[in-house]
């Protein structure tokens, strides 16, 4: 997906709501249970009840990978019912040499080879620009380097600080946009600090940031508007058990549906205010 | 596997060595492409050819997932013929919070839920303690942490010296050490810089290393095993396409068998040097 898409998207939709399949069989309602791929139903069903309120989905592929062959086929039928318009997100954190960069480029990109074909990949950058570089070389397919996350490890190094007065996450930044542009370059920037979601749009004023954090984690909508926005929105605020676990019951579509609808009317307002739509 | 099986394995193979199974379908030989499942042929005929002297076996996760289904497929197979005796390392470098890495640990550790049974996995620093933790709660497993990688982009941030003075990749070993012990973790340090592997040594005295980067990425055995060798030898050396791909002929495999004894021969002579055997 090109950016001028992904922006359109966004306006047409009035959200920037990224949707989180972290689908996990102990925690979908039970009565799914009953059916051949619980977990492509669960999916298709979230997918269906969300679709009017959410530009992206991103499955976490530990949830998948963790039941073997039966959990990558579920994420390659979830992936096959996701809109096409929508922007779609392997959540993999993936990082290694260059020539195993391109095998992951390949795992997640190229369709004839292994059966997936999504827009993005989270990419994790301890390894440096041959273990990026790679991802960077499909057309219309987009790198999206950690940054700064959410979880409460990311104080351990990626807030330590250089001998150049940089925090390690903003180095991270700093470096990493000059591999590659806007349009095939996002960082990850989690929700839980406002004030560093400044520090990463002060570095790439530009590029989108995927946001993880809003929610169960924490984050504030708010403030990741107020520090992370830019003319282009710049944003995709990502929402996963928040949405996909509001209900257990046999209404969890529909109550996911509903909380994704919340979510895109707050998106909206900020949209509007800030004149993007 | 424990860390006392191990030790014992290396001292009974005389040997330190790792065989990389970076197994890709447009390098193997030609004449494997008749078999239904190449990549699983090549790996039994390189396994079979090296397994009296290797102690560990490392397949790169990227190769496999490249091809989809069918890839996993392969891998699942090879983890199965590998001699129980063996230590085998899922070369992953996953890495994401908590609830999510304790997927990629069930991914890689659990048979029972993903059909795959490593002993280790090689894990990224970045995200910080919840995302190494969850793959020492398994018995006899172990989390192998990038420490100092030995790609070129190796220096863009392991080697940013923080505040403290220590450089990244040394700030990580110092920190990762207190999560676990060296019976549950190792490090992966590149085999490129001599200097630094002593760097590494000193802040890990009885840990376990993976030392990537002999052979074709210009690390010398002599230099790995002068800076990082301990009392219990502390050293796994890989080798992956000098081995594996030393022959691209009918004879691959005898071939890669010469390679390996080869490389077991110079570190019997270590080994007897340090009296470790």
């Amino acid at each position: 997906m090109t950016r001028a898409e992904l922006i359109d998207q966004i306006k047409r939709k009035k959200s920037f709501l990224c949707v989180g399949l972290d689908s996990d069989i102990n925690k979908i309602p039970s009565h799914l249970l009953e059916f051949e791929d619980p977990i492509f139903e669960f999916n298709r069903a979230i997918i269906d009840a969300t679709k009017e309120y959410a530009v992206a989905y991103k499955p976490n592929i530990a949830f998948y990978e963790s039941t073997g062959a039966k959990g990558m086929e579920s994420l390659r039928k979830t992936l096959e019912i996701i809109p096409k318009e929508c922007f779609t997100i392997a959540d993999a954190k993936r990082g290694d040499i260059g020539n195993t960069a391109s095998m992951y480029a390949k795992a997640f990109f190229d369709k004839s080879s292994s059966g997936f074909d999504f827009d993005s990949i989270t990419v994790a950058p301890y390894m440096g620009i041959d273990s990026v570089v790679p991802f960077l070389e499909f057309q219309n397919k987009w790198a999206i380097v950690l940054g700064l996350t959410s979880n409460p490890g990311s104080n351990d190094f990626q807030q330590n600080e250089l001998r150049n007065s940089k925090r390690l996450f903003e180095e991270v930044v700093s470096r990493v946009i000059t591999w590659g542009t806007a349009s095939n370059l996002m960082f990850v920037v989690g929700a839980t600090r406002g004030k560093d979601i400044a520090a990463v749009r002060k570095q790439a004023p530009n590029h989108f940031f995927l946001v993880p954090g809003v929610g169960s984690q924490g984050g504030s909508l708010e403030e990741v508007v107020e520090f992370g926005m830019n003319n282009d929105c710049g944003l995709l605020v990502n929402s996963s058990r928040g949405i996909i676990y509001a209900s257990k019951g046999h209404d969890f579509a529909s109550i996911a549906g509903k909380e994704a609808q919340k979510l895109q009317l707050q998106m909206q307002e900020h949209l509007e205010y800030h004149k993007i739509i």
